[in-house]
């Protein structure tokens, strides 16, 4: 692969290899000094046309602990001209020596755009609503270490599908594995189609005997926007709770993106409980970022 | 000790010790190349929910010299929903691999909160009025480069002590040591009781036969609140300068947190004299930084 | 050298030696591990008064690929107390063991200011109308690579001379090594005099046999000053068109600081041809800051 933009041309071998790496770097992340000169003399920029601290940090994380040296940019996007000035600032970063780049816009594309303007490695750190591939690589991988293999399991994606890049990337990469995916929510959430899922309203159809359950993040700005139409409504009829998990296969496990409105998209205990998975992807996600930087910067060069 | 919140239930010897790995901090960085790898492979993050640009750079240093990995979060607290998120972003450092935090914030006891939460090392970076123990701990550590000892000697903090964490801390360290420590300033900035500490208003009974002087930031909202009547009127009854001083010991010295508001709360040309320790302060800070980070990452694994 | 402000005092030698040891910088960067340890040990601070992301990402990688330590500081000025301020940081820094001083201000002469208060290297990282060395330095670097001498060279540098600190340090560099400077832009926009150039509000002047034209960034806020009567016709009199360029010698080159108003100061054909050499300033940046801070660093203990 020469850049990370979604899972489109994606074969599952390749997705098994990806993640082969990631569990050679859990070992790194496990020593006592948990770093290894493997990108010494590279360089990774995180360009930031959109704030998220916890994806920035994780990817600098993964980054450093291969040595690599890493540069931020960020900036409001509407602080920028669109469309030559996010070209004029790549640009800028590639004549600099920058080997990679970890994009995040608002607007959906520009990750795609960037892969027409700079030689270097371009990985989609989240698009508009179109995509963010590492988070539902770091959701497989999670998924996978959990349930041992994702070949006909039912995992179900609940909440704002419609606005939801997170949903949109695990709806690509799940099926690939093997996986049957459901999305529920309010139905001024659910987009009219998206290829290889189910989508439903009914969240109790969803999550019968499904193996997973991924919880998303609710943008509380939607109900201003008149999608929802109140919160107590949204946690009445879609918050994931102890209960409503008992549809569920026994063994069903509980992902969210992050940041968590507790007790709005989960039910407070659940998300304390043994099923809920929330912190093994965080720290999963450096993992596999860490083999997603590998394999664009030393494997493209082999 | 796993943690640095306050000093409560420390022994001097712990602060001797701890002293004693300042002082071959201030070798290393005595050296040519001011660098040493006992920290490699470990990641300290600044966590800052109120903003400091100094103390963060000094943590930073301090990390960076011993060769520690570093990343920075920081928000306004106001865009935190308080309690539970201050909780969600430690757990994502702590998933991430972060071995230790520096912790500052607005709200008093988030520090102590978060040794609850993370199995890592929190190092209170500054809470509300409660705590700066780092500040203190330089404090201290400069006061006996200056004086040799600290016991029986009288140590006089001048300025609004009610609003201090500074002053706080330093009440709980320096009595520690053997000091008699005087806290003077306007009786509206004089909180009722302080521990182990004497409280006036009266500027001169405290800097009487003082070793030493520390003045405080004087925070100008303080005047907008009705607490204090104006500058002028500060200025005229608590300003430290050369005449006032005459009343202290004649190896007395002058100490000050930084930033300083020049010629508010102590006289320009004192502050610039031979007397005043405030870059002292500032450049122990990273040795006694380091040798803070130093004992808890390594000495907790011992 | 002791610091970088400007150029008074430099001779050409001097200037020559540099640009030496900055050819040796571009051969590291060709490297595959473009990294040496050169300043290991060494701590170079970002102070920036004024926002400026692309310069300071230059110097952050020109540093880091030398193996320094650094830290950056920025700060609005309109939330600093002028003056007293600037001081108060730079000699908290200094205390701290920063040893190099990258300083941004949005008024003339804080890094002359700071050669007083610190005894580290500070290099002027553009200061007001005043001064930006490092850009003229990795202006003429380029040009030199393009033309091979800058003997009796012609250089037409076009746009608002008045306010711009490229123009004014590329008007004490250029002519240093020998080349001849013309600036040419709207009268409103002209300063009455400059040392060693030409002035005139005549493009078609400034243009003809030249080898070289830099275009400024035009500021689009001159306008709402009066400065300038509208865009089209800043557009219609001084935009760099690939028509006008034929008035200058057949190999003439494009520079422009960036970032680039598309189709305003230069024609966006023009500005992606061959002819340009935008990118390769960016990334002679690197190199050539590289050169300064190790002259300043290296040089100085020699």
């Amino acid at each position: 692969m020469r850049h990370l933009l979604d899972f489109q041309g994606w074969s599952r071998k390749e997705v098994e290899d990806l993640f082969e790496t990631a569990r050679l770097m859990q070992e790194v992340l496990a020593r006592p000094v948990k770093k290894v000169p493997a990108l010494q003399g590279f360089t990774v920029a995180t360009v930031f046309f959109e704030p998220s601290t916890r994806t920035r940090i994780s990817f600098e994380l993964a980054a450093r602990r291969m040595s690599a040296d890493v540069v931020s940019f960020s900036a409001a996007s509407s602080s920028l001209e669109k469309g030559e000035s996010y070209k004029d600032t790549l640009l800028t970063l590639e004549a600099m020596g920058v080997d990679a780049y970890v994009i995040r816009a608002d607007a959906a594309g520009v990750p795609h755009q960037a892969t027409r303007w700079v030689r270097g490695a371009v990985i989609n750190g989240g698009d508009g609503r179109r995509a963010h591939p590492t988070q539902a690589l770091l959701d497989a991988f999670t998924l996978l270490e959990a349930l041992g293999s994702l070949e006909g399991r039912k995992i179900a994606i609940v909440g704002d599908i419609l606005h939801s890049r997170v949903a949109r990337s695990n709806a690509e990469l799940l099926p690939l594995l093997g996986a049957e995916v459901w999305c529920a929510g309010p139905p001024t959430l659910l987009p009219e189609r998206l290829p290889n899922v189910r989508l439903t309203p009914d969240l109790e159809e969803a999550l019968k005997e499904a193996d997973a359950v991924m919880a998303l993040r609710l943008q509380k700005e939607r109900m201003a926007a008149g999608l929802l139409p109140s919160l107590p409504e949204y946690v009445a009829l879609y918050q994931i709770t102890e209960e409503r998990l008992r549809k569920a296969k026994p063994h069903a496990v509980l992902l969210h993106p992050g940041p968590m409105n507790r007790d709005v998209e989960v039910e407070g205990t659940l998300a304390d409980s043994e099923r809920s998975l929330v912190n093994r992807q965080v720290q999963n996600g450096v993992a596999v970022r860490m083999a997603v930087l590998y394999h664009l910067l030393v494997g493209r060069k082999a």
